[in-house]
């Protein structure tokens, strides 16, 4: 603890709070948001660690949340990042038994942010890792993953079958390939037919196209024989109101993100009356507040299984180094297909 | 039994289905939907009773039913009327012990409608009437009284207190009062100011005037003290949406009609997620299919007791003759603060 340096390059945020805006997790230009900058390296504070960063990923709540439309406020000057993989160098009091060890991270609120060169959280908030999992899917294990085992629980809860958007999305693959572990059917959306093979391989009982002009039609026969129930969306468009409209009694329409500023209108109210279905949300944060840390830790188990024998992995479309990140964010995040990986 | 007339006058619907329409439950010419005939009258089946009208109502769900935007199919020729109080003069196998009383009754499916001098029903949709309670108050029994207990009984389970939009409905004139009664506060949305005050003297603990320019910042205020969950609404437009995004976490918009055409866009999804919102429905014969028949009968004899005591009571806005209903119903169902009453 005696050789931490004094300073740190990090990625602060620029702006303080919410915009009050809605435009989705696109980037041009992300010197409108983020600057790169040396900053005293951060203390771990009580029940706290300091972890040297390996790898951080980004999701697309770190996006909402440079951008100022996610669901906490941002604090000017403080990095950004909610999710990495490092080495826990240094603990505040209780935490102490991490130090050494190899950890996959979220940042909790009030902490210092992921894209950095040194991190801090709370210890609680770290799992140690198994040396089969690599630094990259370590940096992507526990927001898309814990995600993808929630909300298909939901769904299972539900019926046997059950609808995703954006199937080509690393949450999307995951839940693809849960599902066919479990012996559910997914019907799932992808926006380029050049999608279609990949994500039937990954185990999904239909794929459909959202550029298809007869796309809802399509569904809407799909559904008849399949009586999906819930669908788990993060595009929160026109689209997807008209799928929850094609979906039968009682379906659900639960919204995990926005890809799109569009405000959907809902055209059939009536449905929600005669045909009990409703209009939700998921958000991992609350579902870690109200599930008990007994079944969060069962997840958490279950989760790095499946990375470390290989069943599910984390797809990497770009790598940044720490410096390149302000200049080369927008073009990486508009790369298809996997996520994008910051390095110190 | 025997001296029952062969033929009956009645006010027959002239389509069938549904109309792919929402328009809401406006009629300006009631002929484009029902005409005035003469039709043999109904035989009971099993379990059913055929019951001489006295009085029927005119309730949104019959507009919305005549104009094919309801929850079930219209059958063209069949006579139109939900709910209605009569006297049961004949009756099907099982259901005899009924005939020579005064119920209040609604029409199941497949039956011979209220709004004819003679309907048929199953037994089990008819409540025999105290003599303390009057037939127009007989005829307004169940659809509107029990949707009010209904929703009050899932509002009180979600805090103590819940918005109400069309404040001057019947049903929410009934929301308004039991909520009173059961030391529930209440924030009721009215349209014109002039009927604040009545509206404060029904309960209400505070009375909104959705034409005021700024009705949202007055709402947003009170939702500070108040914190209510549940927003009980039968417009479902725009406004009914800025209301639900105004209203705190875990916010529950549950739509039980749609007065006006428009779709109205979702324009906060992110609270669904961040907030824990949600859009739900409520339809009084999914209650009636979902609660066990005991817990039903509790909530029957709680309305026609307060309807007996006094405590309730149906404001009459407009009273028809059979014959005068297709020429009269537009004008009638424009009178605003009653129900339209129906009689043979």
């Amino acid at each position: 603890m005696t050789d931490l340096p004094e300073s740190m390059q990090a990625l602060l945020q620029k702006h303080d709070g919410y915009s009050g805006r809605a435009e989705g997790p696109m980037i041009e230009d992300a010197s409108e948001y983020l600057e790169f900058a040396t900053i005293p390296t951060p203390k771990p504070g009580k029940g706290q660690v300091l972890i040297k960063l390996r790898t951080a990923s980004v999701n697309p709540s770190d996006l909402h949340f440079i951008k100022g439309e996610y669901g906490q406020p941002r604090i000017k000057g403080n990095p950004a990042g909610f999710e990495g993989c490092g080495d826990v160098v240094a603990a505040g009091e209780g935490a102490e038994a991490l130090i050494g060890q190899r950890v996959a991270f979220v940042v909790a609120m009030g902490c210092s942010g992921a894209w950095a060169e040194y991190a801090t959280t709370q210890a609680l908030n770290c799992i140690p890792l198994q040396p089969a999992v690599s630094d990259e899917d370590g940096a992507a294990q526990i927001v898309n993953p814990l995600t993808a085992m929630a909300m298909v629980d939901i769904a299972r809860k539900d019926g046997d079958c059950f609808v995703i958007s954006a199937g080509t999305s690393q949450l999307a693959k995951l839940m693809i390939a849960l599902g066919r572990d479990l012996g559910l059917k997914t019907i799932v959306f992808v926006r380029r037919a050049d999608a279609v093979e990949a994500t039937r391989a990954l185990g999904a009982s239909e794929v459909l196209v959202t550029s298809d002009e007869d796309v809802i039609g399509q569904f809407k026969t799909l559904c008849k024989s399949y009586k999906p129930r819930v669908f788990l969306d993060c595009v929160s468009d026109q689209m997807s109101e008209q799928i929850f409209v094609a979906m039968p009694n009682m379906a659900r329409w639960i919204s995990y993100g926005k890809l799109v500023a569009e405000a959907p209108a809902l055209t059939q109210m009536g449905q929600l009356v005669f045909m009990g279905k409703r209009v939700e949300g998921f958000w991992l944060t609350r579902w870690m507040m109200e599930t008990p840390p007994a079944d969060q830790l069962k997840v958490v188990q279950e989760v790095q299984t499946r990375f470390a024998d290989g069943r599910w992995k984390t797809d990497v479309s770009a790598r940044l180094k720490l410096a390149d990140v302000v200049s080369g964010l927008g073009a990486a995040t508009g790369i298809p297909g996997g996520k994008v990986m910051i390095t110190p």
